[in-house]
């Protein structure tokens, strides 16, 4: 799908936004994709950040998800807007072994309140091709910004 | 409900399993409730864990509550067993505002393989009741210890 | 918890609205409790809605689920709303086995525009207590009446 | 993705199964492609299985896209087993208006207990393109069959 975004600043508006949540900064999340309706997250595996068996929390691994849906619907909304997530479902698909993880979030269904969005997590490491970890559907909506 | 757990050492074995996840202790969640069946945990506002607007990221709010669900399961699994989370589904009711975060998970539906378990997450303030901010339903599945 | 309707016609339009499902009608539904907040909807066992072991078709489970929470929500909406799922996830806990199903939905969080509710599912039969079957965590929208 | 089903009839045991379903035959369900992780399940529209408005409802599009779901993980497990749905969740992205409504599920992460899959809803009509209406992400359990 192709999206046309009406708000010609809106890279920039994510970036920002994106600057503020300093829960991604704690986790060492970065940006590395902003187009219309598509938005990819990565964090590099932390040994600081596991569940009981060494592998990346699923918890950590659902904040970039929940992140990059986020984005991705941000995108495609008006300027003076923000984004806050109604609700996610997320499927965990493999345990989270890997030396980096990408959430790559791409809108469904762009809605003036309610956007339907998809993100898939990657697992990357040396030894293994990339490899899908997690996938998660949700719903955000569209809020004018206070 | 009540429920007849099948493990006498339950809870010196979610104790010994949540110390053993570092995500945990690096947003300072705390076990505060190990009952058949239920499992309480909390962590207090950090200023280094919000999202654009400040207030606590819902993949933060989501790592208590999944870590709840998994060790309210895991409370009913037989010795030697190990919980991983097939998936979760997060409504986000209100802004996760407020001093502390409570999650607390009930089992719905134990089994030998699958375990449906609800959570509440409250938010606790000075000058605001105990408000719920959201809920979880999730399905965790009982592996043999590796 | 309980809950104050800002319609004083709740009831006279869960029930002018449920009376147009024709889906409902079809499948044997009936209306069994009309409160704010909260909604009960029942169907017979029926062997022309089974899956492949004569169970009742976890989708007919689904339509009597969803269709309480609509009309939860909707008790707690304004006059000339007009209600539609937004989403919903359900766990199917057991087999859909017995004479009767009862889907209970209760809001959770209502809303101006979103309302978070969730509904149990329940079989009866002659021989066994009544059973927890499936249990629906939803979101609904109040729109205005077209 | 591209699948290798273990099982070599498993277009017969597929399609023998659905054939066992009186839930499908009842709303006109009809099995339109069967194939190593992906199913498609068409209905035509019928006025006797509507919600409020004349669309059909949300449960009966459901039925479909969760059956759809269920086969497209059967297609890959092996010979005498039997599918259920451990969950699913559905977002409703437009209403189901058309003159014929196609559930597509394809398989995400087949698994030797669980299987993670997708379905996508598609409505047609003859004045408008195909347009998505739903979405599925649901979990199948493989059992052995009774």
């Amino acid at each position: 799908m192709s999206f046309q975004p009406s708000n010609p600043e809106f890279e920039t508006e994510v970036r920002s936004s994106f600057a503020k949540q300093t829960a991604l900064t704690s986790i060492g999340a970065e940006l590395v994709r902003v187009e219309p309706g598509v938005v990819e997250i990565t964090i590099p595996y932390n040994p600081d950040l596991t569940q009981q068996n060494g592998f990346m929390h699923a918890g950590i691994i659902t904040t970039i998800a929940d992140t990059a849906c986020g984005y991705a619907s941000y995108t495609l909304m008006p300027a003076n807007s923000d984004v806050l997530s109604v609700e996610f479902k997320m499927n965990l698909l493999r345990p989270a072994k890997g030396s980096q993880f990408s959430a790559v979030a791409e809108v469904l269904k762009p809605g003036r309140t309610l956007t339907v969005v998809r993100a898939d997590v990657f697992a990357t490491s040396r030894d293994r091709d990339r490899e899908l970890i997690a996938t998660m559907l949700a719903t955000m909506i569209c809020l004018n910004k206070a």
